[in-house]
């Protein structure tokens, strides 16, 4: 398939970049899009409400160029407060476990998005890339 | 109702807020969240994706405290650009038409959110407030 | 002062509402405005770097109508992951200490964001009100 | 240079991503962060306000790993309302020129964020990539 044709972004790329060098962008991208626009989403550890939720990040994930899959859990601790009132928190990087299937040309990435506990940290990270037969 | 009862921050706020402000308060704070939490969803004009996307920040919405009733109305216009790949925008503040009822104690505050054309504004206002029998 | 003449929005609200309701209103936004804008935000303890960030969020926050002094202190704890790469994280509502003074006709309302441990809740709320002379 | 030895988190990717590949995921993730980031921040045309917006979504940029320089240009058309009290706008993704570069062992990514009026679109692309001297 020749994305030249049917990517009017192609052109702004460098010329360097390779169709598997695309697909890994995309996947970065995507999964920085979710963290900083849903981070503060005020949450409870009610079922059904994060499952629409998951659900609704993943269309708005799947929105953004070449992402051809994207698959958001939350995991929500259900020590909330106990209190009647202020019962929910803000949604934190740390709740999320988000998978990105991008792909471009005949390239296809999986990038992750998860709390890696020994780092302490919301880590980003390319899980695979491989060539798909298109 | 004692509110002082029920509610463990009353005791944070000012003696002479009445429960008629309180509920004023929680309004715009809950509009004001909406606004500054969602702007810059990725969305498209696809209607059953839409849906989702108001139920989830009604739901979100709902979550904090005194929020009663929240109704959500995102209206994209059609003319997203109609390139294949990248045929998606932004929600933005102008998209959003957002009611907001909250109670407090005997008084309830319906509190708006949406674009005003001659103001050139997505304009935050109390639209109603009025004592009810509890 | 007759807002009537210089709030274009003031036709817009019930006219039941108060000039110290309608301050009141405005600190409930510009609180969770904050909130919602800029929790997320990559941060480390640097302290130049957190006395920037304060100041912008102060600014961005006086852009906002009836917002007549914002005061935001940011408190990151020093036990950021001492590793080389990973040694920031994002901005919480719990580092958050946030005085909005705002400002409508002849009433100043003060409101406050700070994290409240008894509730374990970033609590808003409107610490003071009162006439002033104009 | 070994990232092995200074990259906590190399394990966690495929070991299939070079370097270079490494450089350029990095630079989708810090163009998306600042995007949804900010996306919403209100501003004015002043022109101080904004050089410090800039520097701190620059200094925020950097804090994440493997940003070696990010340079933010807002563009904030001057035809804002010439009301007096509602004369700012919430920061729009087509204000924004961003520059990213990433570096990761011996690559280096130039990444880019800006309005393509052609696209009618905030494209996310690679401007550059290439092996330096480490």
């Amino acid at each position: 398939m020749d994305m030249n044709s049917i990517d009017p972004a192609k052109r702004f790329f460098d010329k360097k970049i390779s169709e598997r060098e695309r697909a890994i962008f995309e996947g970065g991208i995507g999964l920085a899009a979710i963290f900083h626009q849903f981070i503060g989403t005020p949450v409870t550890g009610v079922k059904g409400s994060i499952k629409k939720l998951e659900k609704v990040i993943e269309e708005a994930a799947l929105n953004q160029p070449y992402k051809k899959h994207v698959k958001v859990k939350i995991n929500i601790p259900s020590n909330l407060s106990k209190n009647e009132v202020y019962n929910y928190r803000s949604l934190e990087g740390r709740d999320l476990d988000v998978t990105i299937i991008s792909e471009y040309g005949s390239f296809q990435a999986t990038s992750r998005m998860k709390y890696i506990s020994e780092l302490k940290y919301v880590l980003m990270y390319v899980e695979n890339i491989e060539k798909i037969s298109q």
